[in-house]
């Protein structure tokens, strides 16, 4: 039982992508990797087994805020923590709950100590302190845990991003205190990643990679992006930070994004990805393929019998038609949600595995501006 | 290619069950069967790799009348039949639309010609007729099709029902004249079953077997049970219509039932059975399992990490616990639905096969007797 380990494999000589391994006590993770959002408990509509045989899945995220709430500690401690719950052996990672804290409650209040909220479920009140938030996420028993910190909006101006940003670094000492004085639940090692803010300034990034990287944790995230600014100015900011990380631990960009964001920031350094769009927009009918995007809604597939996806490596892209998808859409089958779900994350998964071999291959960048502008027409 | 052929391989000594193999274009089938309801081309929150390799349904069924109002016929037609379009290569048995005319439709008026009824999806006119119903399941392309009869209310009296029956079997001429002029559509051979009616009166009923005997069918159906009957009433008109159907033809149950129903009535003389209950109750968190009833959503499951059910050979039972499903279906995660259903499903393949077991070994009764009080205890 040991610490997260990082081993870069191969580094792309025409960008800054490489490719690496993270090895876990649940298992080793081949990078840059995707991470389908199991948010309370399960990554909807999708088996443990549709997961690790369809999916491949090498980590899944788990929600903290939903997973205290719903089934709440005392159920995930008397189970063993989060794997034995979901009956899942691999790796897990899991937020902080601040993101949620500050976009699903109605009524919060932030303090230096915290955030105390109301769940959106019972109206309930609680607080959320770097301290609780450890002890949570040492309960619910992340391989992987986050640090509490405060994600401003996107395009939030320098004086409220910089307060943001100090909050959060103090915060991020408390996590770490806690963190080094108390013990792993469940046999195994749990780490903790600290998070990059600074909203859209390089100066306040600057900073704050500075102080994240100062922590030595095992991995590094970059969080606030993604939440309403620019493409560009996105891939600006990630760049920035993967230049001011540590090389030799994994970067986790939180909560991104399309398959081309990927590919992109990829290429910038960035090892790790999470994001709800394969499974929400799969449930919205909206389609991740080899050839482009698909609205399987659209009357078009009515009569294509052809296969979801022939280009991926999945028996349910390669198993169902697009006309058969969109009747059970349509007639709002769950049959439908599960392969629409299926498909877009075994998707993601192909991409990231698909970018390693270029990397490894040396043609990662010619393969990527290929794709990107390949996966991004609409059909 | 060949018309559906039944070998009964053993009679129960202490009772009429049976155990018997039915042989189709699309593969083979043992008897007794519990057949998996597929209502618009999809068995409810279950992928077809999970409803054989979990489930391990040997046939599934689908409805007419759902089918013909979506995807509709000309979609149907276009992909091959349904067996193509939803990519399931063993057999499917087609209900005639009747039941749900009869059921889902607001406005409706029957005549001799037939049955006219507003789409439940949106408010369009449709006449379904015996020659019309037999030319959708034509398109639809079931191995086992189903006649158009009326399905009298439980509890009718004598001279409703011998009116709704009188009218049935002039129908199913008309079904069979239609069947017998017209061809299969997709290369393998269709058949059509004749279905008994007679409601709940011992006079009727015999007509009625007598009729429906009288078409030489390759197999018969009992309709018009568990339409609101007692229990008792359902078991005795059951029994008497198997005792008047050919011995060497499948017998099937329309629309029955719970686990111990199925037992009953496998010792009167049945081989083929479907049912919504197992996937619609276990979308309503109720599970039957091998040691009784549970209803998952209960706060006594909070905590009980052992595996839904042990006592079948299921992977997807064996593998989640009480807890991790109570948990789902509380959150209203899809998974929760899938797990139940697959669940449930499997469990009612487990008694056939089970059944099928104790007639060849000879002590089905006294197994059946057990079972019966066990399936039903209240967890």
């Amino acid at each position: 039982m040991a610490a997260l380990q990082f081993q870069l494999q191969h580094n792309d000589s025409q960008s800054k992508a490489r490719a690496g391994k993270i090895i876990t006590d649940h298992g080793e993770i081949s990078t840059p990797i995707f991470m389908p959002v199991g948010t309370v408990g399960s990554v909807k509509a999708v088996t443990q087994q549709q997961l690790a045989d369809d999916v491949k899945a090498q980590i899944i995220l788990g929600n903290t805020y939903h997973l205290y709430l719903r089934p709440g500690l005392e159920v995930l401690e008397a189970a063993g923590g989060l794997h034995k719950f979901m009956n899942w052996q691999k790796p897990i990672l899991t937020d902080s709950g601040g993101y949620q804290v500050f976009s699903l409650t109605g009524t919060r209040k932030l303090t230096e100590e915290g955030a105390i909220f109301q769940s959106h479920i019972d109206g309930s009140k609680h607080l959320f302190s770097p301290e609780k938030v450890i002890d949570i996420q040492r309960i619910i028993g992340g391989d992987i845990i986050m640090a509490f910190d405060e994600c401003p909006p996107g395009g939030s101006e320098y004086d409220y991003a910089k307060i943001s940003m100090e909050l959060t670094h103090r915060w991020l000492d408390r996590c770490f205190n806690r963190f080094n004085t108390t013990d792993n639940k469940y046999g195994y090692t749990q780490n903790l990643f600290p998070i990059v803010q600074g909203g859209t300034h390089h100066e306040l990034r600057k900073i704050s990679c500075e102080y994240v990287s100062s922590m030595g944790a095992t991995g590094n995230a970059i969080g606030g992006l993604s939440v309403g600014e620019p493409t560009e100015k996105m891939y600006e900011i990630c760049e920035f930070c993967c230049n001011n990380l540590p090389v030799n631990r994994p970067r986790y960009l939180m909560g991104v994004g399309t398959p081309w964001n990927i590919l992109e920031c990829i290429a910038l350094g960035v090892d790790m990805f999470d994001c709800v769009m394969p499974t929400r927009n799969g449930r919205n009918a909206m389609l991740f393929t080899s050839n482009g995007v698909i609205n399987i809604d659209n009357k078009k597939w009515e009569k294509d019998f052809s296969a979801i996806d022939e280009g991926i490596v999945c028996e349910i892209s390669n198993y169902y038609s697009k006309a058969y998808l969109r009747h059970l859409i349509k007639s709002k089958e769950i049959l439908g949600l599960q392969i629409a779900s299926i498909h877009n994350l075994a998707f993601y998964l192909d991409i990231v595995t698909k970018a390693r071999k270029h990397i490894s291959d040396g043609d990662f960048v010619q393969w990527k501006n290929e794709m990107s502008v390949r996966w991004q027409q609409r059909l």
